[in-house]
């Protein structure tokens, strides 16, 4: 492939073409767009074989080298007298290949600028600046005079593109083999990176340069022993965080994955490329002209602040297609969860093996009596919950089927609307609104997502039925039908359905085990959470290391909030429950997640019991807001370390919080660090005028995560935003702070 | 494998259990059962592997020799260190073998009998004797206790066993890797054959003896140039109808397909085993104990006749589940549809190539002028059904998105319930209403099916709110998601699931393309047809031989009625609609399909235009009758000719047949040929005492199906049931008789 545009003098205006000559003497059109700012510098060029490409700088600093463009397709899927001297159905690596990559010419080049300032309807700032130029580049397949647009956005914090398939073509109807976007790193970039795989995220991250993930992917992912999805040892998962040698902060992600595959990345040396997730054929997206992908994002930050203060995935959604988002609101919430996940309690109601759901009687059912959705334990939440300012309760294991929920590949698990013996969903709800508490509802699908689909109507209507208008979902285990992956376009229209489906009843959804968000909720508010990670629950499946969560803001939580469920204040299982994972994390660790860890479906996470005797540190996670109207990236580096400070949003302030900053200008700061001790003075200019107090929940000296987790310190003092606060974290350890205007 | 039981002089007590002597010296237990009448005998047992067997006679004549019973299971899906050094999972190809067809022992064997005799909500009669010996054998597979039970029932008419898997053991979840059912024929019979095949049963009927299939399977597939899922050269679908060389029909199907895989077959020269119908990685079937399989069966038969009267099938098959059927009932009816399957009008709207149905402006569109589903078409048809005593009238492509219904695979590819503009559906159903005509609502999924079962309860909704109560589906197209085929377990769930889900609808269902019957009309009779196997629609694409209709009651037939579509009075398409492929039948034989094709949802399915110049040939389709009381096969051999008499059943007489029939005795009488002339006399003692008159509508003596089909003569004459009629069939022809007492 030849290769122009490295040689060219580029023209700094927006759309200019210029006339460049390669290496071969060849002449080529080159076309040059600058980001508003003029901070980034875009390239769109057809080499001389007509293959789109585009590079991608930031003044003086190369990116992406020239990275190409396009597709190849699925030609034709039928051939003559193979078997039975009839047609045969090729599999994919048996159809010939139909490149749509090249043979391109340019038919048509615009240019546009666009600045508008949105306000979403939750999130980390009540207001976002999109700006930027657009190029839209239209080709034409010279051979077949098939029709494909790319689109170009360039900000000043980065690149966006997708492609779009005019209608009116002969391009109708078509299916994907390979999705063949490059990003072409210019340097050996540093990587935070998790493993490329069809079925799950929940992974811990690697780091290493490009062209070393091959030597530690192994290492890395051999402490996995479930099974996977993995596609090869230079697989890595989006969003994924770069560093190059200059201190360039590069992440690539896609933006607005709607009806399309999940998109992996493959690396070849500093060659990135796109790898979609296959469907069960192998195939890799069937579309219909008029369409377009998701976008493809590459940020381009100066720092690791300017990185996580990034809105350029939400910007490059679509605007919320909701009329009326009264409904959805900010939820602080407990569970009764922990107590499951550390192995305390059970979601099953018996031990029965077998369960044909519509003819088991578990009404007369032995109980194996660990139960944890019971009336009284629930009532026990509930009270809780409800005496903190609390604004919900999930409950989790309340619906019949639990007992072959895992690992059964079963069609009929659950039916999303029966209760066990022991759960009263009518007086429970009743006296949860007496409280003031919403209960959360809890779909586990167990993968077997049309038995979800079917139930899905008789589901949401029982939650409007008793006053829920939240629902966690879950995808564990294999998707059924067998073949299909959790992150194939078959199960990304899934996941949208449920969302769309559940707005219609005004209930807001938390999908865990669901595709990574991509900025949907911006969409779609109703999303008002994903997991999607490795989270919290980990913590008792063998422990996060402390890093962890010094990683995931510029990765997952690019595309969306996640529902990391932190707050975990007993970090020793074995005493509790005999579960030998240790939480590596000190409370207040734990308390700087509620503004680290971006969401405004935020829990916390530990039972009742736990928290009783450190109620004072409790007090924090009470007063801390889920929505924000301002939020600032103190200091941040990938991997290491991460402060960030943020200040609620009046509207949408409710419970416990709103208590503490309703009418009064507050702020939240929330520091963690790695398993190395820090320490940093903080310039406090993020506050306004006047005096605040600060009350500052830190680790104690002697605190850390493994040995001493619980020590932590509550101060208070006044300051002004001309001071500074010292703050000291331990590894693993961290701080959290609330100001609160005197 | 050893094999007992052939030198053993077998007890004809049923149950009785005899020591035998194999080759090897080797003693074993048989186990003997006889049917109720004595007319067959089967033994079972085990050979000195454990592996379970059993043979069929009847009387001195060996049906089947030893076959053996039993499965391949999934067994370790995971294999350590593979790749990424962690789990893989494994290829359906890469598993070790789990047998479960051997080292079994006998836990415990039982036998019992039943007989009892119940009436259908319709049928061939209106009431059938269920009466047959079973037995009981109870497995314990030795090396890990798990538990299968084999149950067979034996009735004088043919042999029924099914696997049960009991629960409470250790088989609880399991994965069927193949079914190893044998049906060890002990002649080399000759056989009436389809190809076997994942998607679909559209085909014409080979003959050839079982070794002789793969010898001329190439020949006659290679008319089939569409894509296909043909998996053996000597891979044949169930039912099939065999002829031993001492004259017996012998006939293998299965009964009561529920969440299963479709059973094909596998022949072996004269050894046939099951073959079932795989999932998208090559699974065939997921289960939980406990369970069982569908009921496999061999029918016996000394006569064609009686290999017609047979009614094993639905007598395998489970009692109505259904308390009140009162919403159920017969249909005959008409339709807007030849004329798009001729290619005279079409079920599309307009020529648009690309339809997003959320957006497309129909209102706006163009039409291309030849929607067949137009208000001034439809009532037309509407008028000429209720002139002429119909019950119904179905039309096809009312609805919006047929521009893309076919090879475009398709997800969102109909609503189901918007009409196209021209397609009024409150005023037709109101129209229809008034003349006593119901409209028959039709799906077309496009095997999309995810979107049809989206869609279901608003599509049904929609037919309740105006007055459908039948609706016609159809599966055309490649299962979505890919890799799911017509008759795999995926989509067997889905049928049964529609037609469960219509019944709370009070709605009828006659799926197309869905899979074959196999007897679950007795369950569910709302399920009231089906069309699974070459229609009268191939009429029109190629045409259909004419000992195909000699056939299908052998075949397809034996597992629930056909929506066969008969009633083609005009041959000729080319001068219609341009259309070069020629209807291979006379009108007589096209009158007689509506006795001999039995079904409770019967269609004329030609334009009123073709029916208007023979309006004395039609009246035998106004007359005649579609639910019965009494059947007789008066002579029949497959692929050569079927005459039938059936005396209709006055409790669910309607429309003109209840003009006809009500309060009177009457029978008609059909007749079929191949593409040879036949005569015959045929005895009337079938009628009651007493004069009738017999309108008899022949063949002209000198038309032809190719080159003078439209030629007959209709004569009337006074009979009794001491008396003849002598029938005269032209090739392709045939002859249908009405007779009601004077």
């Amino acid at each position: 492939m030849k290769r122009a545009a490295l040689f060219c003098i580029l023209s700094l205006l927006a759309g200019s073409i210029v006339s460049c000559t390669d290496k071969t003497g060849e002449t080529t059109d080159v076309t040059v767009l600058s980001s508003p700012g003029d901070v980034l510098q875009m390239t769109f060029a057809l080499d001389g074989e007509g293959r789109p490409y585009y590079s991608l700088d930031r003044g003086d600093t190369k990116v992406l080298l020239p990275s190409g463009l396009g597709f190849e397709l699925r030609g034709a899927v039928k051939a003559q007298g193979l078997e039975y001297d009839g047609d045969k159905i090729l599999k994919p690596d048996e159809v010939p290949p139909y490149m749509f990559n090249d043979g391109f010419k340019v038919v048509d080049v615009s240019t546009s600028s666009f600045d508008q300032t949105w306000s979403p309807v939750w999130g980390e700032e009540s207001s976002i600046r999109n700006n930027y130029n657009e190029l839209l580049v239209c080709l034409k397949h010279t051979s077949d005079d098939k029709l494909m647009n790319i689109r170009f956005r360039l900000y000043d914090d980065g690149l966006g593109f997708r492609y779009e398939f005019p209608g009116n073509q002969s391009l109708v109807h078509f299916v994907i083999k390979e999705e063949l976007s490059e990003f072409n790193c210019a340097q050996d970039n540093k990587v935070w990176w998790i493993p490329g795989d069809y079925d799950t995220q929940e992974y811990q991250y690697a780091t290493s340069t490009l062209t070393g993930i091959s030597k530690v992917f192994k290492a890395h992912t051999n402490q996995y022993n479930s099974s996977t999805t993995m596609y090869s040892t230079t697989g890595i998962q989006t969003s994924v965080q770069m560093k190059t040698p200059e201190g360039l902060y590069v992440n690539i992600h896609e933006a607005a994955l709607v009806d399309y595959p999940c998109m992996h990345l493959l690396c070849d040396g500093t060659r990135i490329r796109s790898w979609l997730t296959p469907d069960a054929q192998g195939w890799k997206g069937r579309l219909e002209t008029p369409c377009n992908t998701p976008w493809r994002t590459v940020q381009v930050a100066a720092s690791a602040e300017e990185q996580l203060a990034s809105r350029l995935v939400l910007n490059l959604n679509e605007p919320c297609a909701y009329d009326d988002v009264s409904w959805i609101h900010p939820v602080k919430y407990m569970g009764v969860w922990w107590e499951m996940i550390a192995g305390a309690g059970s979601w099953s109601y018996t031990d029965a093996s077998s369960i044909h759901l519509d003819s088991f009687d578990y009404a007369s059912a032995v109980p194996h009596g660990h139960h944890s959705a019971n009336n009284a334990n629930v009532r026990k939440y509930i009270d809780f919950a409800a005496a903190n300012g609390f604004d919900a309760l999930l409950i989790e294991g309340w619906d019949i089927g639990w007992e072959e929920w895992a690992n059964c590949n079963k069609d009929y698990v659950f039916d999303f609307v029966t209760p066990y013996p022991d759960f009263d969903i009518a007086a429970l709800n009743e006296y949860a609104h007496t409280k003031g508490i919403r209960l959360v509802m809890h779909h586990e699908t167990s993968s077997s997502v049309r038995n979800y689909e079917r139930h899905m109507e008789a589901a949401y209507s029982l939650m409007n039925k008793y006053g829920y208008d939240a629902v966690k979902s879950g995808y564990v285990g294999d998707i059924l039908p067998f073949g299909e992956y959790h992150y194939g376009q078959w199960m990304i229209n899934h996941y949208l359905y449920a969302v769309t489906q559940a707005a219609k009843h005004h209930i807001m959804v938390n999908a865990h085990e669901a595709v990574r968000p991509t900025g949907l909720c911006r969409t779609y508010p109703n999303l008002i959470g994903n997991e999607s990670a490795r989270g919290t629950e980990y913590q008792a499946f063998g422990g996060n290391d402390p890093e962890h969560v010094t990683i995931l803001p510029f990765t997952r939580l690019n595309g969306g909030p996640m529902d990391f469920t932190p707050g975990i204040f007993e970090q020793n299982l074995k005493d509790w429950c005999g579960n030998d994972s240790h939480v590596n994390a000190t409370i207040a660790n734990q308390l700087a997640l509620y503004v680290t860890m971006y969401s405004p479906l935020q829990m916390a996470a530990d039972t009742p019991e736990h928290y009783a005797p450190f109620m004072d540190a409790f007090q924090f996670i009470k007063d801390v807001a889920v929505d924000w109207n301002q939020t600032r990236y103190i200091a941040a580096e990938p991997g290491d370390y991460l402060i960030i400070a943020r200040q609620p949003r009046q509207e949408t302030l409710s419970g416990s919080a709103r208590e503490f900053s309703q009418g009064r200008d507050t702020w939240f700061l929330g520091g963690v660090t790695d398993e190395n001790e820090r320490e940093f003075d903080v310039a406090l200019d993020f506050l306004g005028e006047g005096d605040y107090e600060a009350v500052i929940y830190a680790d104690a000296p002697d605190a850390h995560y493994k040995t001493n987790p619980q020590a932590y310190t509550i101060t208070s003092k006044t300051v002004s935003a001309a001071g500074t606060i010292h703050i000291d974290m331990v590894p693993g350890g961290g701080v959290a702070i609330s100001f609160r205007k005197i």
